[in-house]
């Protein structure tokens, strides 16, 4: 089963917002086992939007459309889909409704560019929206084994019409859907999945991601390389690297009740013992939920006091549900006045070896703890740049430091001249360090010296 | 001048990455009056990438891929390019020379991986990559206006043949990048685009963009539609909503000297005029980067005190530059305990009327001020969800409150159920509480019965 999406909004392809509905939409997809076979960005208007969508409907058997059903004028999709579709444009009812009464409860005048809102292409079934005001659309087009045009597609397509002795149809589903990422969400969710399963026969692929922290791509590559060549043919191994983790995955079609699912996990064990203090998790695991889980589950209370990376640690923890369990303070401590009046760092100390050492990330880790009463704390100082270097501390340099019961532990990092990775690294680098402590890997790492 | 980016990639079509290139690259594309006419993601595999880079050379003058080239065995876009350039594969030797530094540089051991990344296509211009191990590649080929596909684009061609008399033929450019953001903005910037200058003739195209705040979007709408009505048919006005702030975006290709960026600006200054306190700026401003420029302006601090947003608030203004001329410090008084201990809240208010409540909020934001010395604070205190709702204060309730030198403001608003949302909504909505205080709008918000 093959899918298309399609996103549609002069603002991706001018690139004023980044896209990040058809990567959720891609996972939902797979996780069905259907494949997605390629993702088209097109203009908002109608030439580029039928183009995209007919080819979409020759070539595909999902046809996922997202954008382009705002209120405002410069939205021509549900036109568009009803020339192609071949009717017209009703009011429909219970949209009007939902519309009317979502406004009134946020206080907002209902006006005509709302009601156009409700207009919807008669040959479709309308997906209430819950959560806004552009309904989703489900539209169903026979479709038909095509000779005329000679794809690889229309091949494969033609000898199973041979084998069949009949020309193949089924029914094609176009989909359209509000670009608001959390409306587009509840809709293939609530509705268009549950369709999609009913609509089709779907094949299971079967995923897992590893995700690693602490090892370049290449030192990973080399290091389970042995493992990597010995896999079986039909495992399809991805590196899926970014600046501070490398995420391994391991796909398979899904053969024989569960048994790509159980190899799967198979490997990824033995991977395990390869590389035991590099790896975080599994799935959706980011070095700051692994460390999160091994607080909730030892019990135990975190605080943070950040200079370089301003309040980022904090925030990845508290993004996180049931951050209130064991986070209790974070300190950005931006000012010299703030890491002496508010985490007790000695003034005198900061004079001496700066706001960026070694002394002063440890005073501002213990200060952490203490003025919450947590049992553990993070603590960063640094230089993010683009300025405020020297020779000695150039531009990416981070003392970070982890206070625990027993003491504190203390990592220089030197990273490059951009602010933003090098608060993004410097972040996940002084997590990771406490994540190491917690598991006690810490101290086999500082023994063969790798840490 | 037609662009088209494809962007290659498993895991993008697999929904595991986000991307967030192509959006940086349509934006850099249409400074130089390159249309970007669509944005394919394709897999890592030689028939994706030959039918999508094919179709687009037929289509477009240029070509921008981004991904595939890292040093792991699923990267194969580097020979896919030679066998569709018809070449062979070279060693590059300034490309190996850099690697084996930059790897030296950073620790790692060279090996066979690395070597593999210094072999390009041996037809292409190698682009230096200075900030990792992939290099850029430039392609060019003959185009030529092509009659057996009847396309709008090969009418248009053929119209101009027939005008000039001959068969028009031009080089079509294909520039290869690694997918890893810094390395292709950097090969983009300093490459890419003066080469494509000086190889293309380009035609300027003129943006510019208002980012709005505090105004749905059919509000908005019907608030502007007489200015928007009055606008020259040559200027076309898209909007561009997220959930905190709308963009407004005006263009047009530049016909005269400057002309038509002098429309837009008078254009914009009407709209100023229409929504004085729901403007934030231009181009890439944002609520925290307008609220910033203020402070700034004025020679003032901030200090700022969070509960539900987590860090969010610090970690939004310390991530611009040069925050630190007026950030001072920021708690993330995440538990009752540091509400009062760091904050100095009254522990019988927190009782009496509860974390999420007026009196806490603004306690916090008068401590914030009064540890750190700052001239401004913001507070925020809420229940970001998904759990800890109660009958009268529902998940999405937040409290925010401003203290500045005269005094304290609050404000409630209750958002919905969803914690990433609501924080993302509290934080913007907070600092734009301050930036009303710091234009003065506020009072005049609140005599008008709009805050």
């Amino acid at each position: 089963m093959k899918a298309e999406i399609i996103t549609i909004g002069d603002e991706i392809l001018i690139g004023q917002i980044v896209d990040t509905n058809s990567a959720w939409i891609a996972q939902r997809l797979n996780e069905e086992g259907v494949q997605v076979v390629s993702k088209w960005s097109v203009a908002d208007n109608r030439e580029a939007i039928m183009a995209a969508v007919t080819h979409a409907l020759d070539t595909s058997d999902i046809v996922i459309v997202t954008g382009g059903l705002g209120p405002t004028k410069d939205d021509i999709t549900k036109k568009t889909l009803a020339e192609l579709f071949g009717c017209g444009m009703v009011e429909h009812r219970p949209t009007f409704e939902l519309v009317e009464k979502t406004l009134r409860a946020r206080g907002i005048a209902f006006n005509e560019l709302n009601r156009a809102q409700a207009m919807v292409p008669e040959c479709c079934t309308v997906l209430m929206n819950y959560n806004g005001t552009a309904p989703g659309m489900w539209f169903e087009q026979e479709r038909k084994g095509s000779l005329d045009e000679p794809s690889r597609d229309s091949e494969q397509q033609s000898v199973s019409n041979a084998m069949s002795g009949s020309k193949e149809t089924h029914h094609a589903v176009l989909v359209s859907l509000p670009g608001v990422p959390f409306e587009m969400k509840a809709l293939m969710t609530n509705e268009v999945l549950p369709r999609l399963r009913a609509h089709f026969h779907l094949r299971a692929i079967v995923h897992k991601t590893m995700i690693t922290f602490g090892l370049a791509e290449s030192v990973l590559a080399t290091t389970i390389a042995d493992w990597e060549n010995a896999l079986p043919s039909w495992l399809h191994l991805a590196y899926l690297p970014s600046p501070s983790q490398i995420r391994l995955r391991l796909s398979a079609y899904e053969v024989d009740g569960g048994e790509a699912q159980l190899e799967i996990d198979r490997q990824f064990a033995a991977l395990e013992r390869i590389i035991p203090a590099y790896v975080l998790g599994y799935g959706e695991a980011t070095v700051a939920s692994a460390t999160a889980d091994l607080l909730i589950k030892k019990g135990k209370t975190l605080a943070v006091a950040e200079s370089c990376t301003g309040g980022a640690i904090s925030s990845r923890f508290t993004a996180m549900a049931g951050a209130s369990s064991y986070f209790l303070c974070g300190v950005t401590s931006y000012s010299n006045e703030a890491k002496a009046d508010v985490l007790g760092v000695n003034p005198e100390d900061i004079r001496k070896y700066g706001a960026v050492s070694r002394e002063v990330a440890e005073q501002m880790a213990c200060g952490a703890r203490r003025i919450s009463g947590a049992d553990y704390a993070i603590a960063t100082t640094g230089i993010a740049g683009p300025t405020g270097g020297t020779e000695d501390k150039p531009v990416g340099t981070v003392w970070m430091a982890v206070a625990y019961p027993e003491g504190v532990l203390s990592r220089k990092m030197v990273y490059g001249k951009l602010r933003e990775q090098n608060i993004e690294r410097a972040s996940a680098t002084a997590i990771n360090l406490l994540r190491l402590v917690l598991t006690g890997e810490a101290d086999t790492l500082i023994n063969e010296g790798l840490l």
